[in-house]
C-alpha cells in the first residue's frame, strides 16, 4: 500500500546502520541479547554455539546461525535475510570474517561472551573491535510509543503487587516467606517471571543487592521491597518502596523525610535538555545536605527497557543530555550498614516537558 | 584438625593457579558464571557493574565487586580475599589492571560479557587477552565424586518426568499444553527450574531445538521430548526420548532402529584413552552406512555440570582423549525435514573401564 510506514524491523534496522555511518563504524556484529530482540525481535539464549546478525554499514544484511537452528527462524524478522549456516567442526568466526571482508571498524553488542569476542579478534586480524552500545543506544534509550506503552503496563503490573505488600509484611514471617508471596503475585499480574525479589529487613535493608533470608521480621522493622521483571513482552518493571512493620524507631521518620524529598526532586527535575549526571547531582545534594551522603552508595538511576539495567545511567559524571522517551529509575537509597535502610524507586519516562512515572503507589513510609 | 583435606574452594583455586602457571598465563579474571561457581560457589548474575575473581599465578587473590554487592559476599568463599570495592563512576577495568600490574597473558572466562573483555583490553595496553577455557575446563571437564553424584541425582529426576511423558501425549493436545505439564512435572521432580522443554511433533520433530507450539498433536506422530534444567545445587539434567502416539507410519521403526543401534554404540564406545571424536564418529558411522548421514546434521554430545553446554564435545575433529570423571550427552539424531525427527539422549559419565549412563529410560521409539 502506498504511503504505508516501514515494518519496525526494517526501521531499526535501518536506523541502526545509518548511525554506524555516522559513527565511522563499518559493521555491527549483534548476538542474541536484547540488542538483537530490540532490533530483529528474534529472542534467542546466546550459548557456546555461533548466531549472530550481520549488518554493515553499507550491503546486504546476513544472519550467521547454526544450521540446527535455522528451522527455529522460520517466520521470524531475519528469515528473509542471507542465512549463513554453520554445522558443528565449522569455524564460525572465519565466516562472519569472510563475509564481512575488509573491514577496519567492527561493533560487537555489549553482552557478546568472550568466546566469540576473542574469536572474532582472532579472525578479523586487520579489524579492532568496538562497543556497539554508543551507536544501539541511541536508538534504544529512546523509547517509541509502543515501548512507553510497554513500560507502563509493566509499571502498573509491579504496582499491582506493591498494593498486596502490606498484607504479607508481618512480624514473625520470613523474608523469604514474604518474598515466596511476592514472587507467586509477580507471575499472577502477568510477568514472564520474577527477576529479581529484594525484601530487606531491617539491617539486611542495608545491602541494596540483598535477596532474601531466613531472617524473621520483627515489630519495627523497616523493610526495603524492590521488585520487578519483564512482561511476555520483553519490557521491564522495577519499583521500590520502603515499609514499616508498626511504628518506626529513632530516627528513621526524619531520615526518611530526607530521602523522599531526595527522590521527588530528582523526578521533578527530569525533562529534555537537562544532563543524567544533573538529576544525580540533585538527589545527592540533598541527601549530602541532610548529613547523609556517606550513606548513598550507589548511583541515583538506570535505563529500563528490553533490560532491567541499560542506558541511559543517572550517575555522576554521565553528560548525557535526555530527550523525549528516554525511560530509567530514580531511585536514591539511604543505608546505615548494620542498622537499617531505605529506598524509592520509581520509573519515569521523559516528556516534552518533564515526566512521566509509571509507577504509582505512594512514596511514604508505608505502614504494615 | 591434623589431616583433614583442604576445602574444595581452596583445592579449585590451587588447581586453577597451577593450570595458569603451567600453562604460562600470567593471571585469570573470572566474572560471574558457572566458572565462579565451581571456583567459589559464588552465583551472582553477570551485569553491567564489574564483579570479578582475580587469580594471578603468583600472589594474592582479590575479588572486585561492587561497593553495594559487598554485603551479600558475607559468608562466602570470597568473604577472606582481598575486596576491591568501588562505586558507579569509577572505572573497574583500571582497578583491575592496578591489581594485576605488570602482567602479559590474561584469560577471561568464555562468558565473560564483550563490556569487561573490551574493557580489560583497553585498560591494560600491555597484556593479551585469551580464553580461560583451555586452563579451567582441565578442571571443570572431570568431575568429582560430589560432582558425579549431583549428576546421578539430576537424572534420576529427568527420568522421573520422561516417565510420565506417555501420559500427557495424547492426539488432540497442543506441543505447549504437553509442555506446560512437562514444565510444572521438572519442578515437582526437584529442578529448581525448567531450563529447556521441546516437544518436537511431526515435522517439528525435524528441527532440533524446536521448543513447543499451538501445533496439535496427531495419531500417528513421532514426537521429540528434549527436556532438562539444574537442580538447586546448580548441576543440569539434560534427556531425550522419543515417543510415537499410537501406531508409526511408512519406514519409522527402520529409521529408529537404526538411531537405537546408534546411541547404543556411541554410549559402548566410551572408555578411558579414546577420543572424543572417535565416539562421534562412532555413532555417525553407522547412521551413514544406513543411508541417512546427511539428516544427522549436529555433534554427538556435549559436556554437562553447572552448564548444560560445556566441554567436552563429542564433535569430529576433537582429538581430546576422555578420562575418568568426564560427562557428557550421547544423543545422535535423524531429521528429516519437513516430515518427522527423532533423537536419542543419555547422559554418561566415563569411568575406569567404561561409562555409567546416568539416564535409565528404555531407548525404544515409546508408544503413547
Amino acid at each position: 500500500m502506498s504511503g504505508s510506514a516501514p515494518d519496525p524491523v526494517t526501521a531499526r534496522l535501518a536506523r541502526a546502520r545509518a548511525a554506524a555511518r555516522e559513527a565511522g563504524v563499518d559493521a555491527l556484529v549483534v548476538t542474541p541479547g536484547p540488542d538483537l530482540q530490540y532490533l530483529t525481535g528474534v529472542v534467542k539464549h546466546s550459548h557456546e554455539r555461533l548466531s549472530a546478525l550481520l549488518l554493515p554499514a553499507e550491503g546486504d544484511v546476513a544472519f550467521v546461525v547454526p544450521t540446527l537452528e535455522r528451522p527455529g527462524l522460520a517466520g521470524s524478522a531475519v528469515d528473509g535475510m542471507d542465512a549463513l549456516t554453520w554445522t558443528d567442526g565449522v569455524d564460525p568466526h572465519a565466516l562472519v570474517a569472510s563475509r564481512l571482508g575488509d573491514v577496519r571498524r567492527v561493533a560487537v553488542v555489549s553482552d557478546m561472551p568472550a568466546l566469540h569476542v576473542l574469536g572474532l579478534r582472532d579472525a578479523m586480524p586487520g579489524a579492532t573491535l568496538e562497543l556497539a552500545t554508543p551507536i544501539l543506544r541511541q536508538l534504544r534509550m529512546r523509547k517509541d510509543d509502543a515501548e512507553v506503552a510497554a513500560l507502563r503496563q509493566a509499571g502498573a503490573a509491579i504496582d499491582d503487587v506493591h498494593a498486596q505488600v502490606p498484607d504479607w509484611l508481618v512480624a514473625g514471617r520470613t523474608e523469604a516467606e514474604v518474598g515466596a508471596d511476592i514472587t507467586r503475585a509477580i507471575v499472577e499480574a502477568g510477568h514472564a517471571e520474577a527477576a529479581f525479589v529484594i525484601v530487606g529487613s531491617g539491617p539486611n535493608g542495608a545491602s541494596p543487592h540483598h535477596e532474601v533470608s531466613d531472617r524473621v521480621i520483627q515489630a519495627g522493622d523497616v523493610v526495603v521491597v524492590d521488585i520487578g521483571g519483564p512482561l511476555p513482552d520483553g519490557y521491564n518493571s522495577d519499583s521500590t518502596r520502603t515499609y514499616v512493620v508498626g511504628e518506626p524507631a529513632g530516627d528513621v521518620r526524619e531520615v526518611y523525610d530526607v530521602l523522599q524529598r531526595a527522590q521527588a526532586a530528582a523526578v521533578d527535575a527530569v525533562r529534555p535538555g537537562v544532563t543524567a549526571a544533573s538529576i544525580d547531582d540533585t538527589a545527592r545534594a540533598i541527601i549530602a545536605d541532610a548529613g547523609y551522603g556517606e550513606y548513598f552508595v550507589h548511583r541515583t538511576g538506570h535505563g529500563i527497557g528490553l533490560e532491567v539495567h541499560e542506558e541511559p545511567y543517572i550517575v555522576g559524571g554521565n553528560d548525557l543530555v535526555l530527550e523525549p522517551g528516554m525511560a530509567f529509575s530514580i531511585e536514591p537509597g539511604i543505608y546505615f550498614p548494620g542498622r537499617w535502610g531505605a529506598r524509592i524507586e520509581d520509573i519515569v519516562v521523559v516528556t516534552d516537558t518533564g515526566c512521566e512515572a509509571v509507577n504509582r503507589r505512594p512514596h511514604d513510609l508505608l505502614s504494615c
